[in-house]
Formats: C-alpha cells, structure tokens, sequence
C-alpha cells in the first residue's frame, strides 16, 4: 500500500528538482511559444524582446533572462527570429511528441475540458473519458467513448497515460485519484474543490474555478 | 479614448494596493472557508492550524500567521472554531453579498462555466451570458437567455457588473475585453489563449488552460 501524505503545491516542489529552468520561466515558455507562432503567422520573420515581453506581460530583460535559461539569444535591433525560436520552444517543451491525459467526471465542465480545441497546439490529448453514471456511460464526448470509471486504472496503467484531469464533484475526487495513481498517473489537473491526498511524486494542480473566481471578484470590489 | 497598456499579472499588480493583507494570503482564505465549511457540515466544531493546513496544503505555523492578518486565534490544544471563523472569513471575503458577473462567448467552456455549481458558495452569480452568434442568442443557459455581444457594454453598465469572464476565441477577446472595459468591468477572468491591453485600474486574470496542461504534462514527463 502506498504512503500517503498531503502534497506540497506542484509549483514549489517542482522548483526542487534538477531542473535548472526556473518554473515562473518554465510557464512562461508556453506563451511565448504562442506568440512567436502568432507571429509567424502573421508574417513576421522577426520579434524583439520588447514585443514578447508586451504579448506575454513581463519586461524585456525578463524575456532575455528567460531566453538564456535555453541559449537562445536574440540579434540586437532585430530581435528572435520567430520560427526558430518556436522550433527551439516546442523541442524543448516536447510539443512535437503527443502527450496524453485522460479525463475523469463528464459533466459539464469535463465534456468542456474533453472538446477543448486548444490543447491541439501543445501536443496535447485527451485519450480516456470516464464517469460512473451508467446513462453516460458508451455516449460519445467528440471521438470518445465514455467509459465506466472501473476500467480506469486498468486503462491508465495499459496506454502508460502520466497525467489525469479530474472534474467530478469533491466527494469522488479522492477515489478517482487513487486510482488514477494506482494506474501509474504522475500528474493529477484537479477541478474538483478539494485537497487530494498522493504519495511523493505525484504532482497535483488544482484549479478550483470558484475560488478564482472569489478572489478575482474580491480585488476587483475592495 | 482610454490610454491602453499591457498590465502584469494581476497578483503583482494588486500587493502594490494598500490593504494589508498579502495576496497568498488572499488565495488561501476562500480554501480555508471551504475547509471550514466542511468540517463544520461533518460535525466537527474545532479545526486545528495542523489540520486545516493540510487541508490547504500549507504547513500548519503559516495558517496561524494568514489567521493573525485577520485578527483570527486559535485556542492552544484545541485550534479554531470552525463555525465562527468560517463567519468571519464569508464576512472579510464579502461572501456573503452577491457579486455579479457576465459572461462573453457561450461555446463548451462558456456553456460549462455558465452552468458552474461551485460558484454559489461563494456568493458569485453569472447575471448574463453573451454571444456573437445570431443561432445562440436568444437560446437559455440554465436559466440565462443568451443575449447579443452588441448588448453587453449597456448591460453591464446598467447593471454595474464589475467582473467579466471571457470564453471567446482569441480573435475576439480584445474587442470583448473593450466593450467590457466601457462598461465599467474592473476584472476580466480571461480564458481566451491571448494577452488582454486594459487601462491602468483594471485586472486581467489569464487562464489559458493549454498552457497549464502543457506545464503540467511537461514536469511530470521530465
């Protein structure tokens, strides 16, 4: 049986690792990687550290210190050359190889998650949609099937997925992930309001949307 | 016409404000809330800073110093009564009054947040869904008639709506962002993958969900 205890937040036990690329940079490097693709698209061979730093909403010599972290430097005057500077971006992240997750709890949100057409860009797929309602269950969310959340683990540990997306109510969320790391998930994106329990790890994000929302809400009203 | 420019993130932005209480802080108080408000429901009428930092994910000697910024003790031994702290967090977080929000873009993720049950605890009601798309307007989200985004300036002015939630394309977001910001929004929730321009004064909270997925795929595949 697993030990289990209550994770630090991902964020801070990531920056333990020996990974020399801080995590505020690791996050931005997404977005910089989506607008040196805008970019492109638009026709823009080149963009300085100015005008990333402006799309991504840190200053220019964030951009650079950011940019050293890779060796990537840019010419003085003319900036990043924007294709290979994404090239560069998407290696590094693995963007170019699939990565895939699956999905816990089809309600409303999880079918939103499942027909997300972002994570297309990022290499990312969703591969499994699971739920326990048995009226759900073999409907199709997109191209999914949905299955019966007692396949999961079986499923999981089978497809060698790393990372689960759970977004059922907060009652279930400790069992869906418990079985989620008994199938060999390393990575749990958790919607549901709760604290999960994993072993070391296992790293957890949550991202519970309504307490976002009352934080905004309360900077906003003060 | 409004002076734009590129804000920084919103969390930064705000610990130059002058209330007293730091921004970290600020996120944890609705996460003990709803610990509190749990324990409370399952009987119990004493929480220690042990056990609600667990719960939150923070070491038990941070809780009491997030609980001093509110004047909030613990009894030694026996820790906080789960009740009344609870009450006197709704009331610093303004819980306890209604705060309104719109929302701009009524796809999957829209649809999903319009219909968001979480939001109710923390006294935060959608009061109107908009939408570019003639075949939507009209339609009901829950119990919301989808109205036209020519509509949505008026409304929230009339309404005096101070938060926006934009689920749009990201093609769309700036004008949206605009429209809201002419309306008299101070807090945009922005879900659409781009960077927001908005006047001095006025928050953006980024949620690009590929992006968070991308970090979380790519720290757990290392």
């Amino acid at each position: 049986m697993l030990v289990k205890r209550f994770t630090n937040n991902w964020e801070s036990r990531r920056s333990a690792l020996t990974t020399h690329v801080p995590v505020p940079t690791l996050r931005r490097l997404p977005l910089y990687y989506r607008e040196l693709k805008r970019a492109a698209s638009q026709g823009l061979t080149h963009v300085s550290s100015k005008t990333l730093g402006e799309r991504v909403g840190v200053p220019a010599v964030q951009v650079r210190k950011d940019m050293s972290y890779l060796d990537q430097k840019g010419r003085p005057g003319v900036g990043y050359e924007a294709q290979s500077l994404a090239a560069h971006l998407r290696d590094f992240l693995g963007l170019a190889s699939e990565k895939q997750a699956v999905l816990v709890g089809v309600g409303n949100l999880g079918r939103a998650l499942a027909l997300y057409p972002g994570f297309h860009a990022y290499g990312l797929r969703i591969v499994g949609a699971f739920d326990n309602d048995l009226d759900k269950v073999g409907q199709r969310v997109g191209t999914l099937e949905i299955l019966p959340v007692e396949a999961l683990g079986d499923i999981v540990a089978r497809l060698q997925v790393r990372v689960g997306i759970i977004t059922t109510p907060a009652d279930a969320a400790q069992d869906i992930a418990d079985a989620l790391v008994a199938g060999g998930i390393k990575g749990i994106w958790n919607f549901a309001p709760c604290r999960l329990a994993v072993p070391d790890g296992v790293f957890v994000k949550d991202e519970d949307l309504a307490v976002a929302l009352a934080v905004l809400s309360h900077v906003v009203e003060q």
